[in-house]
């Protein structure tokens, strides 16, 4: 139970007490333009921390009465909240992590509005241009560090996961951290928070100071995964793409965990990029791992890769089954690969500007039913092509289930239409029905309705 | 399995590195008055970590080649280690935390000989001179903070229980992180490892930095009870005495899980040492706490301690079940008294002058039979004489129960023979029966044969 | 003699080395809208060190082979000079204090262009839109510190003093660096850099760590006035009138050394602030002082000021002679009734929001023969407008001497032709014969041409 | 003028306040035994900072009602200090660095009784033991630090020079800082004040944070040259002869500054530690170095080295007139060849163990006229024994001019009588000249009266 505390004033941490008169207002101000709704909506995701639903439209409805002003005063600025959740607090004062979280989100959303989108400086409508603005972005919140080694390890899966999967994914943070990793994840709980977890604890033993734990969030997703306290360094990005793509430039390895159509969706998209002509020398290590009788996840999602996209596709991930010790030395070694190879093309360590994440991957995309009708689901295409594709399928199948523009359509137009090549329609078919045995299509559901017909009929390419 | 590591290398971190070639010597020398033997046992207690065995004696036999070698050479000293448990190793190199305990031990068996017990400024016959001894000891192993308020909360009970009681260890000690509680325990696995690890992520949560995981612990028991590398200041005291004394000149606050015997002597010294008229003022908070169905321990115990040694006795301990968030609050407040009455007597907050130990607790126990029969368990005493009258028969209990020497005493000549004042006779008899009931008495084992004789009728005092 | 070291590659320090390579476009592009020679004329005046020129002019003159390039590589980016002056090096590495230095300039070239002056969100034509400008300026380069009591202490003076003032300059550093109190002065030589000198010695004593040391500057005046290199923490305003209110809004107290018409024109820019009706109740301490035989000068500008400006203005000034303790004592005091004033008025510590700068102050200002012939010297006006009109007075006799510019259009239109009511201007010529007198006019200069006419007839006002 | 304040307290910072009661009694102890005696002389000398006077005698007689007394209280010790010198306060309060000097005095007078003096571990009756013994000292004072590459540069020469002499140091000091070098002297002003007040400006200038500026005193002489604030690590060794091993132990290379007699002494005691046939292999670079109009003292003393014990001797001091920078140089390349050797050879950084120190250099030396009479002063010897005998020459000469016991004995007994062989004689007459002719035979003198008679006739040898 998480109930409310009437009021608080709470000083945000270290600089972000800083700040002008103007931006104190914009935080307060409640139009179209100012940024209090959006405030709202972020703070009450961080202060909900630890509670179980992950339903953001269900949290905002159930803290009608939360609020949050920004006052300039004496020797910074003040926050006044009003009925936070109780959670966030220890003995009537709020975790240190949370304060922080907080300060994290008025920092990036002040940046995201007057520095970036307000900025005649940055062209949002350049491939060049996003990713430049991903980097200020990115700068700003501190998450470029010099002098420091490659060493963030990314980390994706579901963040719904039963105990026996949450252990592993503690286990396998646990020799990441005893290898003084810093790990990054989407925030949230799962998969998200469990390599974290045990990482803390590899760190301890090392004695391994600054470790960071990097959660990159954005609006609409935040309140659904709310950032654990663990995160020390919290970062909201504007959209779900700028979101992935600062995941591709700030990690140095990437390590996934079973998830659902949601987790095959990142792992394409990993592939549409990995897959591309101009990252062919760009070393990434990918490694996808399971545990105990969780090894039909992958089995099912790189034996559709492998036929659908083809054996370099298959090359590019690495499967390892129970073994955290095994995962986290080949973490170890290609993040050296990564290292040699940013010192002998002279890229940051920090910001992986080499690798080239293709326009339509950076767009934000809206699955709509005629968007779905004239995807290219056919192999007269090169893979990172067919990848891409392919990935708005899954994107497409994730908001039918879960997100509410989503599932609205699916109300008024029923489900989308998905055809193409028969043997590849045969495939995805086969892959989702696996998906729904293993119960990972939609969390909590007994019996699950498809949003999507799979038409394997011949449309004569 | 803990295979062996050949050989290594390893420099002790910070200070220890600067030996004289005289302290080296002695490191190496395996004669009577070299500390060669004694570092070696000590050295593979601490790299045996994560091992689950608790026989100290089957440890060493384990690894007959385990050897320790002490250099001085070039930037400092260099130890040479052969044979080292593998499980001590990430890749090939020592763990850092295992490293400072190594580092640890050398300066503690140094200072131990070479200042202390070789030194004639301390008298170890008297007892101001063996608190004196424990002062120095604590201070060079830099035990003692300046500048630091009292919040170091010792943590006893068992080191081998379930798993459901290991996690709410964890929880009891997540919550003592939030509030930012450093941990003090005897080092080993169960109750004195799971509040650490809890600690670790509630005071990550807190951003706390600098926290506090003291390890106490004895050349007699390391072995069985290796120190887990999540401990941050290892001390390695000379006897068992002195390690308790330790306990209660450093530690603010008490919390005791359900244990055993071993458990049942500690509360026991507590209340001697509690009760003593002398100490009537000194405020010390102790908290028994225990969850799920595991509350028939401390109902027992408590029982017992009400009509062995009266109510004012029963007022010393808070018995709190299944709320871990309750019993650190509780801490909380019991340990702001603490600093309150430190500050109006003029005590150190670093180490508790004010106490009154007796001298009787002082000195090393050795349980024999004819020990045993000149007990005096009867009422017509104080209680904190009676008290401790009876953490000596629990003392002999765990010793014939684990302890080499005690086993064979037991071998040679039967059970001890515990007689005294009916009453107390029959409440021990109960108390013993019930331990033996809940499987407390000796671990992994069916069927218990006690190593004692309870004789209940009147001995005519 | 500094003669050129040929080429140098120089990684700037931490967070400038994370640049985009539009930033390092910028700083490399030569063109009007570029930055490259803005950078290139102040670095050339940061590795300039320790010169005893103080001519900007002559010295880029004397540097025409110096360039500066900027790369963005590896581990971030790296600065290619070349021709550097060998005074920033030492064995050949550049002075790590100077890499700060460059890192400052590049960090605030670029701050100011995109995010200042090519942002639509910062209104530069009203004043609080330039106050607000001072206050991003200021965070951005790091000068507001959390945390931290009210400690900065202004030192105003003349850059070209005797040996004697010189060593007293450093006197009075030292008292208030025992007294912890951090230095911001405008860089360069003399009564700039005694203070800090003195206040680092100060500083050693207490071992007052993380002291700040302070330099403000703009692009017009650091070629002139170099930073030394003891300067923690350097920033370039975009002009002398934003660097001017940087001194009031970040300064709790100002001391000031005898100096030129330089030292009058900021004395009488500050009395037009502290005379105005909003800031009656606004406490900044400000004491003159000077030393051994030249008590003259500030003799002279306090009767000046209290016959011209009134007893109030006079009152303003706390004058001290020769006592160093006391004039750190006083200001210590002064520090803490402002300390008290924002606790009060909760501004903040860090930024005196509560000062109202006229705009008229704000305004850059070019001294004309038509400005000058239309400056309203008379006393039928508001003490703090007189002091403002005055302050026009000197501006343009120190532009009038020492500036390229104003030098010119002396050249072409004779003499600066001062009037207004004749008490004024006779209390004027008698200042300004003072100085002369006292060779503080123009350095260097045996027989000093005035730039200016006094005409003391009545004007018929 | 340095008032006293009337009463004080303080509490020692750190560690030090850290004490048993047994130690506090032992400081507040004024019988033999105790150490209070000792406590207060240091104390005072300490205090005593920043006054001119050089005589530790007077300074006693000056402060008659000055007392410390020491209390185990609260959090820690507790000083009272009685009518302390007011120079060491700032508005009342105590200047911190002294503070650390007094804890710096707590602990060593503690330490060296306790620990060395009565320990029977300690065999003060050989070299081995002596220098075991100062390794001791010296890592209780954490004089020794691991992970730090040689740089510790000892700085020699007088105490009381003239003001140019003075900023020469200073000069060579700013040099050394600029390459980051740590200072080490004897306290006390003059050429053990300048170097390390330059080196502050120098490691400000390059941002070098922990720069260690070290003294090294002893209860003897530390009223005469009472350490300067800017000292940060202070050492009280047990007496001169502990003192000078100290020196060579623990620096890496050493300067020497123009002195008198006592200048001359320590540069006898280093040619015969370095000419010794045990240390031909063990670099240490010597650099001596004056300025100005003052060649003329190393210039004599180099002329009878070269004369009195050969080419070799000559060639183990480098001299360098008026150029700081390549003294600065110079030390650097020759510190270098030290790691090197220390590599080469294992041994630490840290301390010299490789150096051979005879055991009469360790051996305290009492200048009596029976041992002066039996110097052996001729050249049949090897030269590390001539300038051992040598040394003692200066040794009582110092002694005679300014030393009470030496003084006395020259009133009771009349001049030391010198002889040997009459070239050595002549020399020796002939240097004693110059440095009389130099007015740097006693200071403050205007017609000096020898303290010996050189007799300059054959002995018959």
């Amino acid at each position: 139970m998480n109930n409310a505390i009437k009021k608080v004033l709470i000083r945000p941490v270290e600089n972000m007490q800083i700040l002008s008169y103007q931006e104190a207002q914009q935080l307060c101000d409640g139009n179209d333009h100012g940024l209090n709704e959006l405030l709202r909506r972020c703070a009450l995701a961080v202060l909900n921390t630890g509670a179980k639903e992950d339903n953001g439209l269900a949290l905002l409805e159930a803290h009608p009465d939360f609020r949050v002003n920004v006052n300039v005063k004496g020797r910074g600025i003040q926050l006044e909240i009003e009925n936070a959740p109780a959670n966030a607090f220890v003995d009537g004062e709020m975790i240190v992590g949370l304060q922080e979280h907080l300060s994290a989100v008025i920092r990036d959303l002040l940046y995201a509005k007057n520095e970036i989108i307000d900025n005649p400086e940055f062209d949002l409508e350049s491939s060049f241009g996003i990713t430049n603005a991903i980097f200020h972005l990115a700068r700003n919140a501190n998450l470029m560090c010099i002098d420091r080694d490659p060493n963030i390890v990314v980390c994706w899966g579901g963040h719904s996961i039963s105990l026996e999967e949450y252990k592993y994914t503690k286990h396998v943070g646990y020799e990441l951290g005893l290898r003084r990793f810093d790990i990054c994840t989407g925030c949230g709980p799962g998969a998200m928070k469990g390599p974290m977890k045990g990482a803390v604890l590899g760190h301890g033993k090392q004695r391994h100071k600054g470790a960071r734990f990097i959660g990159l969030t954005e609006p609409g997703i935040i309140a659904a995964e709310a950032p654990n306290a663990i995160v020390t360094e919290l970062a909201i990005l504007p959209d779900i793409e700028k979101r992935l793509e600062a995941f591709m430039r700030l990690g140095h390895g990437i390590i996934i965990f079973p998830g659902g159509a949601g987790t095959m969706e990142e792992i394409l998209y990993l592939l549409s990029v990995l897959l591309h002509p101009q990252n062919m020398d760009v070393p990434i290590p990918v490694i996808l791992t399971s545990s105990g009788n969780h090894k039909g996840y992958f089995e099912a999602v790189l034996e559709f890769i492998e036929n659908a996209l083809g054996e370099e596709a298959r090359q590019k991930l690495t499967f390892i089954h129970d073994n955290p010790s095994r995962v986290a030395q080949l973490i170890k070694k290609g993040v050296q690969d990564v290292r040699f190879h940013r010192k002998e093309t002279s890229d940051a360590y920090f910001y992986n500007w080499n690798l080239y994440i293709p326009f339509e991957l950076q767009k934000p995309f809206k699955p709509t039913h005629e968007g779905i009708a004239q995807l290219k689901l056919h192999k007269n295409q090169p893979p990172h092509k067919l990848a891409s594709e392919l990935r708005q399928v899954f994107s497409a199948i994730v908001a039918g289930n879960v997100k509410s523009d989503g599932i609205k359509q699916i109300e008024e137009k029923g489900p989308f239409q998905i055809h193409g090549d028969p043997e590849i329609m045969t495939r995805i078919d086969n892959l989702l029905k696996t998906f729904v045995a293993q119960r990972r299509m939609k969390l909590g559901t007994e019996n699950y309705v498809p949003c999507y017909n799979i038409i394997t009929e011949n449309k004569g390419a």
